[in-house]
């Protein structure tokens, strides 16, 4: 008799016991050839996952840098594009340097791994079930990620060098602390904390940096005026500003579908084509929400409430996206697009000057997706997702705070009030975003 | 001895007859295993082609709101985009409410199927070659680029509630319909209708929807002077439109590519690898083409021709990207190119306001795509291809006809004279595209 | 029994030997079934790398395009963008009429292969490791490149007709002869020449190509000052130019990532990982690299150093970027981004105007990447990467100066001395690229 053993996980030793000849006749009916890939092909395809995912996450580092670009005035423009690209570069090499291994090197329940630079794997005697390269790059664009949340919303008034050196510690440190408890296995994933995609992990540690930044290095001059009003300040190209958020929808894509992990099964792919549908769902829901109700509201579409609600919409679906619901994943994203509408107002009364709303949006919709995992997902309850949201909170709110408050210290944070006048892009950069046009012309 | 019986489709039952021990010797010889990919491998790959095709023809949503950014005036630029995202939004929230279904499910020879919304599917249960949810994405992402045909051409005068209006109609209940006839394996497809990607399916469908809606909303105003002169109305940005152009040459990969549906299989992967390279070089004849008779006519080469030559030579591959030689596919893309430089002029003689170019590209090219795959595909005959076109043409002309004109008596369709002066951005989105440059100046 | 003999490599006849029944029962502990990926898997999964990488670098078209807009003045933008598109499918036809046969047809240790337009491969018998057809469309985009390069470098003075004429030459006859040698395994390759994905073979063709062209073509009126002073032109849109880095660095993962040919295996699965994290250091060193000296040598951050850093990182590690540790990756990328930042005002000591730095960023940084190589690649030695440096690059400049001064004899390559002032994109293109802004504003 041929009898096949086949376990279900990649990398499985594949058995095939030749038991009895005499056997061979009678059990013919039963013997079957597995359909399940070899353990081979599963290595291969969640490599491909995560160097997909990677890909399409890396690319949303572009976005934020056109979104940002879009939203702060042409005389600052060329600074949020540098910006930009030095956070993902400085991303990339600290989380290879200390921020991977702290992340997830023998964390084993507890509160951060060993630290130190990941060395360069050996394909020929690489075991697991994907390349630890694709998931180191995999993990860094999520680091980068976080990075880039807080970028925008401390825009216009914050110096390169503070900003870069603030992303050094936020980048090697800080989010591989928290990400270590839930995604290294740490002490909150031993309770049963769930948070897909990182809804919390990403955005919220992105979200409570960025606004910690924001009421320290305080508000653009002349965004609130004595008397209470508050002043727009305008973007300076619509365009970039949606090109941005097309680019962030996509790379969402490769942001929850690869955070499956694996692809190499029927039940891993359908799971990852599922997540890519509620992702959709759930964006278009944050859409269609915001521009009701600024319609209602504000009786104008407001084009930032919309472009602001499909990231929305994507952050709230990011802690669950594989659990709900069509019509769920459709509400969840919902609720997010409306929580833009309503809280980019509060914070201006707040007078917390968050320049293209990354703290409703990666803030205040990452908690709500987090807090609404148990509605699909029978393995999360509310007692621990709020823990997780308080604990990751507090400690981020704690340290970055600490951080930015030292680097004021030592180097200051914010650049003089003429130099905000004039705009970075004289001052720091001394290459202007558009020589050729807005010279002067509708600067405050 | 042991036997294989291998069946070549996914899925496909693998069954290992173990017949009669005396006979294993003497057919050691013949005995081989299978090169094949086992079943469930067959499935991820398909699926994993649906999601990357899914991605890519997404990202085509952004193509087109870039395209359509740089093509109108700095005073829509706003609302054009809004409009994008918004109709990206509405059609993926109305393909899963009903539109889905509509095409899909039961259609069975006759006109439409079942609508209602679809619901999650089980990765645990589910059959077939691929994740269901994985085609439920790359389904609605065709349909959303329906609704993207329809925005550029009646941009810069009609509202913005109508237009959505529209696009629930049209996403919902017009394009599935349509749909149903040849993918849903309708009547059409019955009849030996041939439309590998939807030169007919989707794109003319688009194509007749702005042509109906150009022919209800009229032309902006100034476009036609009354003397019979025709007036440039100049596009703010000529490298959004190209970069818009781009994105959509890139989406097309995805679009045409995965819509062999299938590649776990030498055939599969060598016909969508086909696919690609006629995709490419029917992109580029048209290009071509487009420059040089635009030199030869005009003594200049317009770039708006050239853009629209790569979309037109990509729109006239779609309906059969796979079977042509490539010297064949350069020919068909060539005369997408020269089909623009002859009809936008034609166009405007008629005074059909067309403010990118949809109809040409997307209604033109896609009859003429159609038309001519019976050169290469001998399944497909004239007669059925005029058959498809006709009646698709015709139902969605009625159909878009009827749907513009009730939407105009009740919510009307366009914003006054003295709004569409000052531009959509100030009238309903209330968020200028450029606030410091461009106030007032060229603005008609 | 049953025995497996397997070999590694895809495509390999897997054969089931079936020997003796009595040797069954004792066999039965070692017999195992395969882990490795069925033939047509491999076929399947190596087809999808060369598809998904071929699509990234496709999309470097885009990034070039975009680069360059944001480059070059207003009113040369939309010529920029009608170069770009206009190359890209120049290539694309070129490397089908002739290139891709001249370039891997039966070369065979010798100088170039057979040239000759591709027919329609045939999935049904298509035999070996991928489609061919995917192949082709990798290596085109490769040579699609190599032509963007040159469009930066000679842009703002230079005739479309003659610059395209110059990309046909490139595309079909130089770069294919030139990468003959070596991918097309030709007498470079047959020495032991070492370029994994063409620091030399691409970028630095593209660089000598863009070098005898800026020679010829002339430095850009009021560039250099007859006093020697040089005047800065600067770009008209940083965040495009950003956008466009952005764009390349997305590429690159392609780029390099599919030039492993092949992921089948575990081995090339984790050595394609391998790739994705060493692009992405040597990049992010780039980057990190530019800024620091930036800010040591010019007391600001020139955002266009710190574009180009990254891109030259890019460069340098395509060399080799599979073999190095993550440190040495990071170290050359570093050494590219220095070279940025030393030879960008070289160039201008020497007058040779280069608009977008494409001679520093593919030129040098590849020629300093191909140097590199022995250090980290065993099989490399510095004799013979040296003789390959300056064998493909003698050739390089000798053809494509000949090339050039025939265009330039037989049609000029310059526009006047009034149209540069007035901008190509009125004289040639007949579309301004931002008709409401910038209306002589800041032009030279």
């Amino acid at each position: 008799m041929v009898q096949r053993l086949l376990t279900r996980s990649a990398g499985a030793a594949i058995a095939l016991g030749l038991m009895s000849v005499a056997a061979l006749a009678q059990d013919a009916e039963v013997a079957e050839v597995s359909t399940e890939l070899p353990a081979d092909g599963q290595f291969v395809l969640n490599t491909l996952l995560f160097l997909i995912g990677g890909f399409l996450v890396m690319w949303m580092a572009a976005g934020f840098a056109m979104l940002e670009a879009g939203m702060v005035r042409s005389k600052n423009v060329s600074m949020q594009c540098l910006k930009n690209i030095g956070l993902y570069s400085t991303a990339g090499l600290m989380y290879w340097i200390i921020g991977y291994n702290l992340m997830y090197e023998g964390v084993d329940g507890g509160w951060f791994g060993s630290p130190g630079p990941i060395g360069i794997p050996d394909p020929a005697t690489e075991g697991g079930d994907y390349a630890v390269a694709s998931d180191w790059f995999f993990q860094m664009v999520f680091c980068a990620t976080t990075a880039s949340i807080v970028s925008g919303t401390i825009a216009e008034r914050m110096k390169l060098g503070p900003f870069l050196v603030f992303v050094v510690i936020l980048t090697g440190i800080l989010y591989p602390i928290t990400g270590a408890w839930q995604w290294g296995e740490g002490w909150l994933y031993e309770m049963g904390f769930s948070d897909f995609a990182g809804s919390t992990i990403v955005h919220s540690v992105g979200g409570w940096a960025a606004l910690t930044g924001a009421l320290i290095v305080g508000a653009r001059k002349g965004k609130y005026s004595e008397d209470g009003k508050v002043n727009a300040l305008p973007g300076s190209s619509m365009p970039l500003a949606t090109l941005g958020t097309f680019i962030l929808w996509l790379g969402w894509f490769g942001f929850n579908g690869a955070s499956q992990l694996a692809i190499g099964t029927i039940e891993d792919a359908a799971s990852v084509a599922t997540v890519f549908m509620n992702t959709n769902l759930a964006a278009a829901g944050g859409v269609i929400a915001a521009i009701i109700l600024s319609q209602v509201i504000y009786k104008k579409v407001d084009l930032t409430f919309a472009l602001n609600g499909a990231l929305a919409g994507l952050v709230s679906i990011t802690a669950e996206p594989l659990a709900p619901s069509p019509a769920l994943a459709v509400a969840i994203g919902a609720v997010g697009g409306a929580i833009v509408v309503f809280a980019v107002p509060l914070l201006d009364k707040l007078k917390i000057d968050d320049v293209v709303g990354a703290i409703p949006v990666h803030l205040l919709a990452g908690i709500w997706g987090t807090l609404v995992v148990p509605l699909s997902n029978g393995d999360a309850n509310f007692v621990t997702q709020i823990i997780g949201i308080v604990a990751i909170g507090a400690f981020t709110v704690v340290a970055s705070g600490i951080v930015w408050l030292i680097i004021k210290a030592i180097m200051g944070l914010r650049v003089s009030e003429e130099e905000e006048s004039l705009g970075l892009d004289k001052v720091e950069v001394g290459v202007e975003a558009y020589p050729e046009f807005a010279s002067g012309a509708g600067r405050v």
